[in-house]
């Protein structure tokens, strides 16, 4: 074959890839969003067998054929270009994926398929031994992924996964650094005086703040024709191709905030995916770099616009209007503070940014613990509810506000609880960028316009998918490494204003 | 290879195809419920692979080997087992789809795929040119495709993959019967007095109509755990599994019946597949047995009981208690009979059941004309509208309420039409037998029971899913071949008693 015939014919085999991978998204989609309870047992095969399907197509000797034939052209054009690139990336995959057996593959998607509906019953009714043979198999699954590839740590094939390149003891180091930051300032602040945000916890119109999540989101450019919002127990992002990048999230009555936060931090991720260059659509460089970088544009817009001064300037009198009995007497200030009230507490998800990597690192921990075999999982509740007393000083009352809180465990999503804090860090770093290149970014936050950021995002980080590596991208941008030192900064800056220590 | 070995691959091989045609059934569910616009595109190629995957795989020679090397073994086994059916009618479908070539079938699921979207436009619009070039590539595909068979006529092949063994020659004859006599009705009817459906055309909200829909539904036995209601153009009914069979209707807020006569069809069709064995769930038997059987359990629903006196005995109260102020003053009698005017009409699913087969009259000949060439497709509206003058009197005042109306031909279901009338003949067929085997029917429909009904049909037709040939179930329970005389006898008493001639 003729090199241009060659790459026609891995293209043609990578769309059709895409395309299984795109379904299983939709089955994953529905079965989070819409299926009725007597799906689960035949989606469970469904997303298998796709998945195997998807697994056993990319890691087919014609594949592996057809890069290494086409490794010398990619040497010799742009390093650059969208075939070199794609021809890059697909090699180190096929490298990764072909070392794990499909029927691996397969058994991980149906069991953990499985497990979903059973994580949702066991949390529902703060049941973990319900739910710990499945956690059990997991892991196994899991360890046998691991012993795949050779590493240093049994952790590392997990985080390298999430995040290429990335080893357990760069974590380590970095969430070290983090931690004893993140405490001295947890207990400053547990030093000054506590602001006040009971005007919060009051009753909000469901459709209401759904109205309003809807507001934000369109204002920061969500692009409705190509994606919706459904509501799921655990908010999500999903792309089923170019034109449908769809979000989730869930409202609290209770709470005027959590489900505007959720809607933001997942069009943070949208936007991610809908800016991604067309031309990239239906091959494996169409989508986000990497869990973390993903992470920061989902942490940039939930925290570092949607909980910052600026953005309610804007939006706190619309606010105020669809709330008025609630809120009408609470001046902007107030509320400011409130919202970034810090408060060592137990769910992740409602966490507020000076606490939240403290979960993260409580999740680190089990997960290394257990993936060693140093941690049984009949124990994991219990090491989880000492850990969070440890590093917060709260204790889960029950499992369901503890060790069952988060679904990405029984989606056999270990080592992707890093990338989360990791996003935090790369996030502050990129606005610090922002702040140079947009100098009048706060006015314009201020007066509710969010098109010329989501143009910077789009034009520097967005567009080129998975063209490069992650930690490429991050230095074209930022000029460094990932690196805690920017965050730091931000949230020092932040709460020495809001508790003045 | 053991025989039991090669029958566990046989299933095994089996099973990954339904799962890859579930998920395929999915995204069309999607596509036309929940899918944004911008998803079209990609949504095209998902369908297109998966259903050329499946294709694939099924018309597989390792599939044919095994079909082949078991045909001794089906044929020693008790014929009427799971096992020696599953082997038999895999067989007559592996020599069925083997003579389509896969290219093709991806082809047809591609254009068809996006031939959706490009209809409904058209149709809103009411611009057949819009539709009419993807509606020409559609039938020159559906001609190669009948041209991958041998046949007495082109159009045979068509009909076939819908009812297995049907010939046009046979439903030109049953069609041949039905007009005349059905045309002799329609005169009957338009020389005597016509009932008053004017109540009928009021504004009626349109959740109130929804909730009144679901309450007769779930009074049917439909199994909301294993299904749910969706709103779509077009009501359809579709299989995600044995545990997850959904159905869609639309609401028209100037129309109290239309919605809930959606409703209870698909119901029919959802209670087929619900009743199912669930021993022949991922296998190509866990399905209904034909488009036509299928047909007769959704009329069965629809006319023969929703549009019954006996129905509304039950259910009459309770709809005027929902509409106290439309129907606080209509007597059951009147609604009854404008329930069940006949007038000829423009639109297929609102036409009665006196005028209906004159609808797919229209159709067949239509689609007959295309396919032997003796029809331009830019001639179709024109043909269209001459032949709704012929036999209904009716003219179309565009094309949204003429060609463009049905989903059918966008989808390339060519031949599926006359299912829909012999649907209506077999209801009529069972219906008689119904009410020979369970004497009391009457008095429990007037009572809003329908559950030994359901168990009746459940037993009778619905549990055998594909084991048996249609034309075999309706032989085995109603003890003689589809034949139009018990529809016509059901039509003259009806309408004899309304129209009083």
């Amino acid at each position: 074959m003729e090199v241009e015939e060659q790459l026609t014919k891995l293209k043609e085999l990578l769309n059709e890839i895409e395309d299984i991978k795109n379904a299983v998204n939709l089955l994953s989609w529905d079965q989070q969003t819409q299926m009725p309870p007597g799906g689960a047992n035949d989606r469970g095969y469904q997303v298998s067998t796709l998945s195997g399907l998807a697994h056993q197509k990319f890691t087919s000797p014609e594949i592996g054929q057809l890069l290494q034939d086409l490794k010398p052209y990619s040497e010799q054009v742009d390093p650059d270009s969208n075939d070199a690139r794609l021809i890059k990336v697909c090699s180190r995959e096929f490298e990764k994926f072909s070392r794990v057996p499909t029927d691996l593959v397969a058994e991980i998607a149906q069991v953990t398929s499985e497990a979903y509906g059973v994580w949702e019953e066991a949390r529902s009714e703060s049941n973990f031994s319900k739910f710990q043979p499945y956690l059990a198999k997991i892991i196994s699954l899991r360890r046998q992924y691991a012993e795949c590839f050779p590493y240093d740590h049994i952790y590392d094939p997990l985080l390298d996964y999430y995040e290429p390149g990335l080893k357990t003891v760069e974590v380590q180091q970095i969430f070290k650094i983090l931690r004893s930051k993140q405490v001295e300032i947890i207990q400053a602040i547990g030093e000054s005086q506590q602001v006040d945000d009971s005007f919060l916890k009051q009753e909000f119109d469901e459709n209401k703040q759904w109205e309003f999540g809807v507001k934000v989101i369109s204002q920061f450019g969500y692009d409705w024709k190509r994606g919706r919002q459904d509501k799921s127990t655990h908010p999500f992002t999903i792309r089923l191709g170019h034109g449908d990048v769809r979000i989730t999230t869930r409202v609290f009555p209770d709470n005027v905030t959590s489900a505007l936060f959720s809607s933001t931090h997942e069009c943070g991720h949208a936007l991610y995916e809908q800016g991604i260059d067309p031309a990239l659509n239906r091959t494996p460089l169409g989508e986000g770099a990497s869990y973390a970088l993903h992470e920061s544009q989902s942490r940039l817009y939930e925290n570092l616009i949607s909980r910052s001064r600026d953005f309610w300037i804007h939006f706190y009198p619309k606010l105020q209007e669809t709330f008025p009995a609630q809120l009408g007497n609470i001046d902007l200030e107030t509320f400011y503070k409130g919202i970034n009230r810090v408060q060592p507490s137990l769910v992740r998800v409602e966490a507020d940014e000076a606490t939240y990597n403290l979960h993260i690192m409580v999740r680190l921990e089990m997960e290394i613990a257990l993936m060693e075999g140093s941690l049984e999982v009949a124990d994991l509740p219990d090491a989880w509810n000492a850990r969070m007393q440890d590093y917060l000083g709260v204790s889960p009352p029950d499992d369901r506000l503890g060790v069952l809180q988060d679904v990405h465990w029984s989606s056999g999503y270990f080592g992707y609880f890093p990338t989360y804090a990791l996003g935090n860090l790369i996030a502050s770093q990129i606005w610090e960028r922002l702040k140079i290149d947009m100098p009048d970014l706060t006015s314009q936050i201020r007066s509710g316009q969010f098109g010329e950021l989501r143009e910077w995002l789009r034009l520097n980080i967005h567009q080129h998918g998975m063209k490069f590596d992650p930690q490429e991208i991050v230095e074209r941008v930022t000029g460094s490494k990932v690196d805690p030192s920017a965050y730091l900064r931000y949230l020092e800056d932040k709460y020495t204003e809001i508790y003045a220590f």
